[in-house]
């Protein structure tokens, strides 16, 4: 019989698959030392603990564990966030919070509840590929703003370009791609920009809690709580497969994103959110936070150690104090595509910088990942790559 | 400070909540007997075998466990999906599923993939509200399709309702909410039209399994592999708080489904797959089904006796085969709304069947659901409604 005539939505044409996830199956081959994926180290899961939750949660709650439930979320979990929240010094209430299939999830809610075609969006450049990834669906007129130590520049603001944008995008926290963190000065300078000029922050902080040596500065929510939407994931401090994020945000905006996330997957696993709660609630993160910490940077230092020993000059790259990412530039008019495919051929994974920038992307950068390579892996990589980049210039 | 100024997308406006979401505060209130939701019933989940499968995952294969995945989904459960559905006559690949967060989201997903402003999307009426939340905000042009025994009335076609439609959603057994099956007759004739017209077909099967006496006629894969989006769920077989469903389409549908779901949750949870597919593994729906069935069932026919006892005449209503839900007409010109106000305040939740239309609500409609309800409660319930309706009329 003659195949069906499949006639995808013009948006579709917008949604890129991700060349990293593209990649899985190359990272997969034994012998091939990936810096490329995002994925937090195994070493970090709390994996008895989570054990011993499921198990006490199905025992003790049986099947209200595993009916239907709030599109909100669980109460426990939300009381959890919220207390945690508060503490950080932004009073918090459970009902401002939204339960998510990890913070990708709240990305699309976000986007479906704000983005239009032709709706300014404000993104940094570089920013995270995964929000253009969702937002891009939704067709935002993107507007790339300048930030340094004083908040928006000068020419951003000249040039007009916050005028109707329903929000700035915003990675505070040991970025991804760059591993770069904001300063108070700054976030302060951004929330009054977003006062004096009406528009919503969403504030994206999946790292915040991988700090090396120092806490980032407060949250965005500190400055400006009236017109922050705060979003985290507990995929970097429990378990990424478990597909928990959360957004706190004023009850306006928590309604909305609740109302679509009914219609888009009705509610997050209920079981998954209790036996998380379970977990945090045991206090566990005093003890498990430090020693993720201690994966990274120790994992960190082992890149920017390697980075340094092996890199011609002329490469440049971030110096992280948090996260899992180091970003790095190379002399044009090098590109970072013709670098990863003779990469792949010796072994090496690592993700081209281009996929990040919403608009006129720099083909000289690229992104590695430490966070689940031990450090001599990371030194033959870092070190393979050193040779390739010496032989291309 | 003065609150931030909200600028909603224009689609939010189309995306109304559910009406029966937002009686989920009144249900649970002590003593009210609830015929709104959908839930399954609690007594059908195998929690035991849940919890061993959780168990035995996370200590067998930890970390893995709960690491990133593929966006297409565990292989393992993809497998038990495509076995299940090679035998039931269609040969079926691993590769021709995608797994997803219930089967909500698979209707956001194909929402996504093929609505946009003003795109032709055929539906029966009434249909499932779930679909409409999902679909309308992507602002298709809704064409209500008129089906019986021998498939698309003769003026669905020669007006031309199927021109350019992008598919047609279709629930062929035991609907939401009406309860009514499909004859294979009906089956063949749309598979053949769908053909003829060169159409997509999407069939929504989360109750399939759920038959009391007889099986439901082959799906419409049968008919027409080449064009037919299957979508089904673990919600009614084995629990709904896992947030667990499937859609079984051909290859070039995955691709672009799966590239949609990445952008929108990454993937599913990788714990939650992996303990699904144990507890399918295990066989335990040999067992499983004809208890759930046999639940049903019994509750069903309580309804149906409850109403016969209980209705006054000019009160009309569905015998389901199958199921959880049976859908009642009223004499004209009562309005199921006025009812379900003054069923609340004697403690009885139903849905009002105007949420239900794509287009011009009939609101002398409603849907009783049994599935959660011992019988005695069933007849308590039934009794006040008819009584109510007997004063009204």
């Amino acid at each position: 019989m003659p195949p069906a005539t499949l006639s995808p939505a013009a948006r579709t044409y917008r949604v890129q698959g991700s060349v990293i996830r593209s990649l899985l199956k190359v990272t997969q081959q034994p012998g091939v030392i990936s810096l490329g994926g995002g994925m937090p180290s195994p070493a970090s899961f709390p994996i008895d603990a989570m054990r011993a939750a499921y198990d006490a949660e199905l025992a003790e709650n049986g099947p209200a564990a595993v009916q239907y439930s709030t599109t909100e979320g669980e109460l426990c979990l939300r009381e959890w966030i919220a207390e945690r929240e508060t503490a950080k010094g932004v009073p918090t209430d459970p009902d401002d919070v939204l339960i998510t299939a990890g913070s990708q999830q709240a990305l699309d809610l976000l986007a479906k509840a704000f983005v239009e075609p032709g709706a300014p969006v404000l993104v940094q450049s570089p920013t995270y590929l995964g929000a253009l990834q969702a937002f891009s669906a939704f067709e935002p007129d993107y507007r790339v703003v300048g930030i340094d130590g004083e908040g928006f520049r000068r020419e951003t603001i000249e040039a007009g370009l916050t005028d109707g944008a329903r929000f700035m995008y915003i990675m505070c926290n040991f970025q991804n791609p760059t591993g770069g963190t904001l300063t108070e000065a700054c976030l302060r300078a951004v929330a009054e920009r977003a006062r004096l000029d009406d528009f919503w922050l969403v504030e994206d902080d999946p790292y915040g809690d991988l700090w090396y040596r120092t806490p980032p500065p407060p949250s965005l929510r500190t400055w400006a709580p009236e017109r922050t939407i705060r979003m985290s994931s507990f995929s970097k401090i429990l378990a990424p497969g478990l597909r928990l994020g959360y957004v706190v945000a004023p009850p306006e905006a928590i309604e909305l994103l609740a109302r679509l996330k009914q219609a888009t997957d009705l509610q997050t696993s209920t079981l998954t959110q209790r036996a998380a709660a379970r977990v945090l609630r045991s206090g566990i993160l005093t003890e498990h936070l430090p020693r993720i910490r201690e994966i990274y940077a120790v994992q960190c230092a082992a890149m920017l150690e390697a980075l340094e020993a092996c890199m011609p000059s002329g490469v440049s790259w971030s110096r992280p104090e948090g996260g899992m990412f180091v970003w790095v530039t190379l002399p044009e008019p090098l590109d970072s595509l013709v670098l990863l495919k003779a990469a792949v051929e010796r072994g090496v994974i690592f993700a081209p910088g281009n996929g990040f920038y919403a608009v006129e992307p720099a083909l000289n950068t690229l992104r590695l990942s430490f966070s689940t390579v031990p450090p001599e892996k990371i030194r033959t990589a870092v070190g393979i790559l050193g040779k390739l980049i010496r032989e291309a210039i």
